[in-house]
Protein backbone atom coordinates (compact mmCIF):
# COMPACT_ATOMS: atom_id res chain seq x y z
CA UNK A 1 0.00 0.00 0.00
CA UNK A 2 3.10 1.85 -0.38
CA UNK A 3 4.47 4.38 -3.17
CA UNK A 4 5.84 2.65 -6.03
CA UNK A 5 8.31 5.26 -8.08
CA UNK A 6 9.21 3.41 -11.00
CA UNK A 7 12.25 5.35 -11.85
CA UNK A 8 13.34 5.36 -8.23
CA UNK A 9 12.88 1.51 -8.53
CA UNK A 10 14.79 1.20 -11.79
CA UNK A 11 17.95 3.64 -10.75
CA UNK A 12 18.44 1.25 -7.85
CA UNK A 13 19.94 -1.54 -10.24
CA UNK A 14 21.97 -2.38 -13.41
CA UNK A 15 22.44 -5.28 -14.37
CA UNK A 16 20.67 -6.43 -17.37
CA UNK A 17 18.29 -9.56 -17.71
CA UNK A 18 17.36 -10.04 -13.74
CA UNK A 19 13.99 -8.99 -13.33
CA UNK A 20 13.88 -7.28 -9.64
CA UNK A 21 9.83 -7.51 -8.46
CA UNK A 22 8.16 -4.49 -6.86
CA UNK A 23 4.44 -5.69 -6.23
CA UNK A 24 2.24 -9.30 -6.10
CA UNK A 25 -0.76 -9.07 -7.12
CA UNK A 26 -3.38 -12.32 -7.31
CA UNK A 27 0.12 -14.56 -7.45
CA UNK A 28 1.07 -12.47 -10.68
CA UNK A 29 4.31 -10.35 -9.90
CA UNK A 30 5.24 -7.03 -11.24
CA UNK A 31 8.90 -6.65 -12.20
CA UNK A 32 11.04 -4.62 -13.44
CA UNK A 33 14.20 -5.39 -15.60
CA UNK A 34 17.38 -3.63 -17.91
CA UNK A 35 17.75 -5.72 -20.99
CA UNK A 36 20.52 -5.50 -23.49
CA UNK A 37 21.41 -7.59 -26.26
CA UNK A 38 19.37 -11.00 -27.40
CA UNK A 39 17.99 -13.27 -24.91
CA UNK A 40 18.02 -17.00 -25.81
CA UNK A 41 15.11 -18.37 -27.74
CA UNK A 42 12.47 -20.06 -25.00
CA UNK A 43 8.34 -20.55 -24.44
CA UNK A 44 6.86 -20.48 -20.93
CA UNK A 45 4.15 -24.12 -20.96
CA UNK A 46 1.72 -22.54 -18.85
CA UNK A 47 2.48 -18.44 -18.48
CA UNK A 48 1.09 -15.47 -20.59
CA UNK A 49 3.70 -12.70 -20.37
CA UNK A 50 3.06 -8.96 -20.77
CA UNK A 51 5.55 -6.86 -21.61
CA UNK A 52 5.34 -2.71 -21.28
CA UNK A 53 8.27 -0.45 -22.43
CA UNK A 54 9.10 2.18 -19.82
CA UNK A 55 12.21 3.77 -21.62
CA UNK A 56 14.16 2.40 -24.83
CA UNK A 57 13.49 0.43 -27.82
CA UNK A 58 12.51 -3.22 -27.02
CA UNK A 59 11.82 -6.33 -29.66
CA UNK A 60 10.07 -9.01 -29.24
CA UNK A 61 11.20 -11.54 -31.75
CA UNK A 62 8.81 -14.51 -32.82
CA UNK A 63 10.08 -16.61 -34.88
CA UNK A 64 8.00 -15.35 -38.03
CA UNK A 65 8.20 -11.51 -37.31
CA UNK A 66 9.41 -8.87 -34.93
CA UNK A 67 7.15 -7.06 -32.27
CA UNK A 68 9.05 -3.71 -32.09
CA UNK A 69 7.95 -1.70 -28.67
CA UNK A 70 9.20 1.94 -27.71
CA UNK A 71 8.03 3.66 -24.45
CA UNK A 72 4.44 3.31 -23.23
CA UNK A 73 4.05 0.24 -25.46
CA UNK A 74 3.09 -3.61 -24.68
CA UNK A 75 2.93 -6.63 -26.23
CA UNK A 76 1.64 -10.28 -24.63
CA UNK A 77 3.93 -13.33 -25.16
CA UNK A 78 0.63 -15.94 -24.92
CA UNK A 79 1.90 -19.40 -23.26
CA UNK A 80 3.52 -21.82 -25.45
CA UNK A 81 4.36 -19.19 -27.61
CA UNK A 82 8.27 -19.12 -28.59
CA UNK A 83 9.92 -15.93 -28.77
CA UNK A 84 13.16 -14.21 -27.66
CA UNK A 85 13.57 -10.47 -26.63
CA UNK A 86 16.14 -8.00 -27.58
CA UNK A 87 17.71 -4.65 -27.39
CA UNK A 88 20.13 -2.93 -29.45
CA UNK A 89 20.90 -0.48 -26.77
CA UNK A 90 19.88 -0.95 -23.23
CA UNK A 91 15.85 -0.25 -22.36
CA UNK A 92 14.35 -0.63 -18.81
CA UNK A 93 11.03 -2.99 -19.64
CA UNK A 94 7.72 -3.68 -16.75
CA UNK A 95 6.63 -7.47 -16.56
CA UNK A 96 3.70 -8.82 -15.49
CA UNK A 97 3.55 -12.95 -15.28
CA UNK A 98 2.75 -15.41 -12.48
CA UNK A 99 4.63 -15.59 -9.36
CA UNK A 100 8.16 -17.53 -9.38
CA UNK A 101 8.09 -18.17 -13.64
CA UNK A 102 11.48 -18.84 -14.87
CA UNK A 103 12.66 -16.27 -16.93
CA UNK A 104 14.47 -18.21 -19.72
CA UNK A 105 11.40 -20.79 -19.87
CA UNK A 106 11.68 -24.01 -21.25
CA UNK A 107 15.65 -23.38 -21.36
CA UNK A 108 18.28 -23.25 -18.64
CA UNK A 109 20.85 -20.98 -19.61
CA UNK A 110 24.07 -20.03 -17.54
CA UNK A 111 24.64 -16.83 -18.58
CA UNK A 112 20.61 -15.51 -18.92
CA UNK A 113 18.62 -17.80 -16.47
CA UNK A 114 17.96 -15.69 -13.52
CA UNK A 115 16.92 -15.90 -9.53
CA UNK A 116 13.45 -15.37 -8.84
CA UNK A 117 11.77 -13.72 -6.50
CA UNK A 118 14.69 -10.57 -5.93
CA UNK A 119 12.88 -7.75 -4.59
CA UNK A 120 13.69 -4.18 -5.14
CA UNK B 1 0.97 -10.65 -29.55
CA UNK B 2 0.29 -7.36 -31.40
CA UNK B 3 2.07 -3.75 -30.33
CA UNK B 4 -0.32 -2.45 -27.70
CA UNK B 5 -0.10 1.57 -28.34
CA UNK B 6 -1.12 2.77 -24.54
CA UNK B 7 -1.70 6.53 -25.61
CA UNK B 8 -3.58 5.43 -28.88
CA UNK B 9 -5.51 3.55 -26.49
CA UNK B 10 -6.62 6.36 -24.47
CA UNK B 11 -6.93 8.46 -26.89
CA UNK B 12 -10.03 6.14 -28.00
CA UNK B 13 -12.50 6.83 -25.38
CA UNK B 14 -13.57 9.88 -23.15
CA UNK B 15 -15.71 8.69 -20.15
CA UNK B 16 -14.49 8.51 -16.65
CA UNK B 17 -15.03 5.26 -14.03
CA UNK B 18 -15.25 2.95 -17.34
CA UNK B 19 -12.28 0.70 -17.06
CA UNK B 20 -11.10 -1.03 -20.94
CA UNK B 21 -9.72 -4.29 -21.38
CA UNK B 22 -6.51 -3.98 -23.27
CA UNK B 23 -4.82 -7.27 -22.53
CA UNK B 24 -5.09 -10.32 -20.87
CA UNK B 25 -2.79 -12.58 -19.74
CA UNK B 26 -2.97 -15.60 -16.80
CA UNK B 27 -6.39 -15.32 -15.76
CA UNK B 28 -5.61 -11.21 -15.12
CA UNK B 29 -7.10 -7.94 -17.19
CA UNK B 30 -4.74 -5.22 -17.84
CA UNK B 31 -7.20 -2.53 -17.83
CA UNK B 32 -6.83 1.48 -18.75
CA UNK B 33 -9.14 4.04 -17.26
CA UNK B 34 -9.46 7.50 -16.74
CA UNK B 35 -10.60 9.39 -13.36
CA UNK B 36 -12.30 12.15 -12.36
CA UNK B 37 -13.73 12.94 -9.16
CA UNK B 38 -14.56 10.99 -6.13
CA UNK B 39 -15.53 6.72 -6.35
CA UNK B 40 -17.28 5.33 -3.96
CA UNK B 41 -15.50 3.68 -0.90
CA UNK B 42 -15.46 0.07 -1.32
CA UNK B 43 -13.48 -3.00 -0.81
CA UNK B 44 -12.92 -6.26 -2.90
CA UNK B 45 -13.09 -9.32 -1.13
CA UNK B 46 -11.23 -11.46 -3.05
CA UNK B 47 -8.74 -9.48 -5.55
CA UNK B 48 -5.70 -7.35 -5.27
CA UNK B 49 -5.49 -4.56 -8.01
CA UNK B 50 -2.29 -2.40 -8.89
CA UNK B 51 -2.69 1.26 -10.37
CA UNK B 52 -0.01 2.42 -12.07
CA UNK B 53 -0.46 5.81 -13.29
CA UNK B 54 0.19 6.67 -16.78
CA UNK B 55 -0.94 10.71 -16.79
CA UNK B 56 -1.97 13.17 -14.15
CA UNK B 57 -2.15 12.86 -10.60
CA UNK B 58 -4.26 10.43 -8.80
CA UNK B 59 -5.14 9.94 -4.95
CA UNK B 60 -5.73 6.34 -3.30
CA UNK B 61 -7.49 7.03 0.15
CA UNK B 62 -7.71 4.33 2.58
CA UNK B 63 -9.21 5.27 5.72
CA UNK B 64 -6.05 6.04 7.52
CA UNK B 65 -4.27 7.80 4.90
CA UNK B 66 -3.44 8.80 1.66
CA UNK B 67 -0.95 7.71 -1.24
CA UNK B 68 -0.89 10.88 -3.87
CA UNK B 69 0.65 8.98 -7.42
CA UNK B 70 2.06 10.74 -10.34
CA UNK B 71 3.06 9.37 -13.82
CA UNK B 72 5.19 6.75 -13.29
CA UNK B 73 4.18 5.99 -9.75
CA UNK B 74 2.08 2.66 -8.74
CA UNK B 75 0.35 1.05 -5.69
CA UNK B 76 -1.51 -2.18 -4.76
CA UNK B 77 -4.36 -2.23 -3.14
CA UNK B 78 -4.47 -5.76 -1.24
CA UNK B 79 -7.76 -7.59 -0.77
CA UNK B 80 -10.11 -6.43 1.47
CA UNK B 81 -8.80 -3.12 2.41
CA UNK B 82 -11.73 -0.34 1.66
CA UNK B 83 -10.49 2.42 -0.19
CA UNK B 84 -11.50 5.28 -2.75
CA UNK B 85 -9.93 6.13 -5.69
CA UNK B 86 -10.15 9.95 -6.46
CA UNK B 87 -8.87 12.77 -8.73
CA UNK B 88 -9.12 16.57 -8.71
CA UNK B 89 -8.39 16.59 -12.30
CA UNK B 90 -8.31 13.91 -15.21
CA UNK B 91 -6.12 11.25 -14.28
CA UNK B 92 -5.00 8.36 -17.06
CA UNK B 93 -4.79 5.09 -14.97
CA UNK B 94 -3.41 1.98 -15.80
CA UNK B 95 -5.09 -1.04 -13.57
CA UNK B 96 -3.99 -4.99 -13.75
CA UNK B 97 -6.26 -7.18 -11.42
CA UNK B 98 -8.40 -10.57 -12.37
CA UNK B 99 -10.49 -10.93 -15.07
CA UNK B 100 -14.09 -9.51 -14.48
CA UNK B 101 -13.55 -8.07 -11.01
CA UNK B 102 -16.53 -5.57 -10.32
CA UNK B 103 -14.93 -1.78 -10.11
CA UNK B 104 -17.08 -1.11 -6.93
CA UNK B 105 -16.25 -4.22 -5.42
CA UNK B 106 -18.77 -4.84 -2.62
CA UNK B 107 -21.15 -2.21 -3.54
CA UNK B 108 -23.20 -1.50 -6.70
CA UNK B 109 -23.34 1.82 -7.46
CA UNK B 110 -25.66 3.16 -10.14
CA UNK B 111 -23.07 5.88 -11.43
CA UNK B 112 -19.93 3.78 -10.54
CA UNK B 113 -20.33 0.36 -11.15
CA UNK B 114 -19.11 0.24 -14.92
CA UNK B 115 -19.67 -2.92 -16.83
CA UNK B 116 -16.75 -5.69 -17.05
CA UNK B 117 -14.83 -6.95 -20.15
CA UNK B 118 -15.22 -3.76 -22.40
CA UNK B 119 -12.52 -4.39 -25.03
CA UNK B 120 -10.34 -1.16 -26.51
Amino acid sequence: MDRIDIAEKFSRFSEHWRPKVVAEVNGQEFKLVKVKGDFPWHHHDDEDELFLVWRGRFRIEFRDRIVDLGPGEACVVPRGVEHRTAADEEAEIMVFEPRAVRNTGNVVDEAFTAPNGVKI
